[in-house]
């Protein structure tokens, strides 16, 4: 816990919880970790720190408890940061997208899925609800510290937009994500398999919009299997137009990647190669 | 000319691109239009009548000059100001990108291509060249007070967004806008021909994001035609679900439209129907 503040809160919110779950009959488990400590000794930020921290509990529960299902709160206002925040990355059309109403993770070898039941109720309809039911709630303190990009968002963006347009971003923004889904969904079920070596020919016969995004989906597969999940670098447009210079034969036969690696073409595939160990 | 500051600022911008024209030896056309009465008498919003102007103004110098291409001068900020508009109203795919460099344009029967060469230079870069050149250039005062939208965009949505992040949004909205463009284009070049009489099975046929496509393409080229091309409403999601309802066999045959126009499936056919004259 990273300041005296949240700690107190984080206090009133676990003993809230723990009495919920025991009103409702359900199991309770809780975790307490120095989030500073971890984000200095694994040189993260606080925000990734927290972030593994969470995984690393939630994947632990459902260890214990022989779960395969996680249940996430996130609510339709959580969304609507969420695809703006994607949006103004320019992150390409796979990650333009909110988050699943059902998705799967994979942790530390574990395969979970993950539902989020509420992400169509807004915030104001889930207190709503809670109010005509006599269920008090928390609200969760640690919104504004271990997350400063999504309160920033929550906070000055979203309101100032709102303000200036006179009227709520929310119903357009979710119906966008919903048409790009689909669309990406449906672009997704086009694409033919792929196997560690990447036939070049069938590359070349795909369409530019589908070509990209088996190159993106690829190295995206293959660099963590080459460096470990945690060392991948993050793949985003500028390596694919890199990736995709090599499907020309008149072009060099290896390019670099970030993380050290190589991307080479041979006999018509393309395969990544391993940093070399230092001299 | 709707106030008197807009006035003055207009004679200069009309003098100094007058004695531009001349020194450059290019032609030089130019008109002076009552907005607010153009607004009063059309029942019209003051941008929306001085969007018809302009228009029309365009039009009727591409006649007199026998022109058949259009030069407009947006800028690649004005494409972010787009892109950022079009994503916030939620406008689905075809609406979310911005302008493109080439296009065309059909206005009172005339069709015009329209190029914007400017298109991939800033605001700041286009300042920059001309300072090199040693060439003076006006501000535009009128992007305030006709366009109080885009104005919102540029002075207080967009610089919030940067202050907030702590970067700016000009490449990834421009890039993104690169990839959702190519995408569209490969899935529009999917789409079978739209007769005035749209083949139902051939659209069931369809992947469900083409499905939605061909519609939304279909009512945007039929409706002006069926209600006069200032008549006929504007064509969104809502419309494209609703007019999905009528492609199954166990459904009404029937459904409005907006407009006072019905849609219609009879013999495996869909097709549109006028309003009927007022009793």
């Amino acid at each position: 816990l990273h300041h005296g503040l949240r700690g107190a809160a984080a206090t009133r919110d676990q003993s809230f919880v723990r009495r919920l779950a025991q009103k409702l009959g359900f199991g309770f488990r809780t975790d307490r970790i120095d989030l500073s400590q971890l984000a200095q000794s694994r040189k993260l930020s606080l925000e990734t720190a927290g972030r593994l921290a969470r995984h690393n509990f939630f994947a632990d529960c459902a260890r214990a408890e022989r779960a395969s299902i996680l249940l996430l709160a996130h609510h339709a206002d959580d969304q609507v940061e969420t695809i703006l925040h994607n949006f103004l990355r320019g992150s390409g059309r796979r990650g333009l997208g909110g988050m699943r109403e059902k998705s799967a993770w994979t942790h530390q070898g574990r395969k979970l899925e993950i539902w989020r039941p509420l992400l169509n109720w807004s915030r104001e309809e889930l207190r709503s609800y809670l109010r005509q039911n006599n269920q008090s709630w928390r609200e969760d303190a640690s919104n504004s510290s271990l997350d400063p990009i999504r309160n920033r968002f929550r906070h000055r963006i979203i309101p100032t937009i709102e303000k200036s347009l006179g009227r709520q971003i929310s119903a357009p923004l979710l119906r966008l994500d919903q048409i790009l889904r689909e669309e990406d969904d449906w672009m997704d079920s086009l694409l033919p398999p792929r196997p560690a070596e990447l036939p070049i020919q069938e590359l070349n016969l795909l369409p530019l919009p589908l070509q990209r995004r088996q190159l993106l989906y690829w190295l995206q597969e293959q660099l963590p299997r080459l460096l470990g999940e945690n060392k991948a670098p993050t793949i985003g447009w500028h390596e694919v137009e890199t990736a995709r210079t090599l499907l020309s034969r008149t072009s060099p036969a290896k390019i670099n990647l970030p993380g050290h690696c190589h991307l080479r073409r041979r006999q018509g595939l393309l395969f990544l190669s391993p940093p070399k160990a230092a001299p």
